[in-house]
């Protein structure tokens, strides 16, 4: 039986297909809100939930609240204590929060959640859109084992795999490394896939080469067929590479370690979004290694349009 | 019928164990030389050939002969013409090189090669020292159909995969390419790594998310545990690895493109070479990136006489 009803705030595309699964889960969505009142109602109408305007409304009408926002400022504006705020109604709820966000919000957000009587759990995410709507994300949570125990039902059914890491906080750090080594890794194969291209090899050949290699990866497999096709459809954004790829690094500087690569990947994600394509999927970072295409604009100044935008797979 | 007599320049371990592989499979190892007389010696024992003290006298005894040498210079001081060098028996023989060299030495000896009536191939192998002995290494060719023809059953007796690539010096540059994308892998593992053991992480829960997320790689299950033990024994040293990332860029440069993950990663190994590390294993790149290791001497000075040396899995 489903004990809790579930409200939302934050329809991006994960957000909305994480309510999808739950609803074909049979849990009963309560309310809905985001930014874009639009994209609430939309979402509101297919799971049969209500749209509101403010996270204190789901909140007041829900058990649980999961949300899934992008970044620190939203996660800390969604949480004030004020009318429109979650904390407004926090007493006896669950927030299960999947943002990729600093591990200090997580506590911050913690300690205020038990001082209002509520419980709060981070579940961070290390899988995309497709996993999201079959129920098959890979989570990792943080937090007392109280809000894990009353969490899980909801969790199994967005989850392949759970592993609890620790106090809340220590998944988002995981999950901070996590995206470090992804986006490093992602960056280190447009250098080999461009400098291949520039080198007049074939592409399909030399993935094939890389995947029985030393250089086969994660990667490789999810992103490197898109950067020899262009198709960069965004599921994981440049922008949000560059925000990750900060956030491990402040947190490296914090403790005096220098990290050349996560450097020169911060600085290659940042250059998309200079060039205007932070909204690329972070495999168009293929777009300033392969010769030819958007870095160069006097090579093949047309290269840009080129770029597809099919689902990915 | 195995219908030639096989020679080797280069008693490396990889040479080596090549030739050991080919004893197993019923070659006649007909000469060995090395610039470290006595390793010919000792493997010539071994497999039942003959220690040579020139690659003129490998040739003068062999029909065919591999070359496992560690660079370019290397390259061309065997494969003189001189009274030392291969090429003063060049008639009739195949040459099977298996040094990862530029591109450009492949073709230079095989045009040498070919005036003097003889064949010659690259043949990159994509594997380690365990491989080389178990005759299952990753292999790309590079050649003539009729010098490919000739080494197929010697090359089929040292691998479980082959693929061949194009011409003389393509199998080069996409090894190159290769280890290009390791390398920047290896590099970032030991960031990732290295961040989350600072951060006061449990490396083998890390690796074992690592392992089921984006940030998954080869160099993952190659070289992450023993990042994470400080197992450095060296199978592809970070002297090796520094040189061919270095042949990498200097593709790239020609070219006009700009990679600055490789640059990095570049200055990484070279760094572990200036900290008089180029001899450990590329997994010893986590000396740099781990707090308290060999680049922070003053947090432990003591650090690197703490690593250790058993055989690699």
């Amino acid at each position: 039986m489903k004990t809790e009803n579930i409200g939302l705030v934050g329809v991006g595309r994960m957000g909305a297909n994480m309510a999808r699964r739950l609803r074909d889960r049979g849990w009963t969505l309560s309310a809905v809100c985001d930014s874009k009142f639009k994209s609430a109602q939309a979402l509101a109408k297919e799971v049969g939930a209500r749209a509101v305007r403010t996270p204190a409304e789901v909140a007041a009408a829900s058990g649980s609240v999961l949300t899934v926002v992008s970044d620190d400022a939203a996660m800390r504006e969604i949480f004030q204590e004020g009318p429109k705020g979650l904390l407004c109604h926090a007493q006896g709820r669950l927030f299960i929060n999947c943002a990729t966000v600093s591990p200090d919000v997580h506590r911050e957000i913690e300690r205020a959640a038990k001082r209002l009587g509520a419980l709060s759990l981070e579940a961070c995410m290390a899988s995309s859109i497709p996993q999201a709507r079959e129920g098959s994300l890979y989570l990792m949570t943080g937090g007392s084992a109280k809000a894990l125990q009353r969490a899980r039902p909801i969790l199994e059914d967005l989850s392949c795999s759970m592993r609890h890491i620790g106090p809340a906080g220590s998944a988002a750090t995981v999950k901070a490394l996590v995206n470090l080594v992804m986006n490093i890794n992602t960056a280190a194969l447009a250098e080999g896939l461009g400098l291949g291209a520039a080198l007049g090899l074939d592409g399909t050949m030399l993935r094939e080469v890389f995947s029985q290699t030393g250089a086969a990866s994660r990667v490789l497999t999810t992103d490197g067929e898109d950067m020899q096709n262009r198709e960069h459809s965004c599921f994981f954004s440049a922008a949000h590479a560059a925000k990750d790829t900060r956030i491990a690094l402040e947190l490296a500087t914090a403790l005096g370690l220098d990290l050349p690569l996560a450097t020169a990947t911060l600085g290659q994600f940042r250059r998309m979004i200079t060039l205007g394509l932070g909204d690329l999927d972070k495999s168009g970072i293929a777009e300033l290694t392969f010769p030819g295409r958007a870095a160069q604009p006097r090579v093949s100044p047309a290269a840009p349009r080129r770029i597809r935008s099919k689902a990915k797979r």
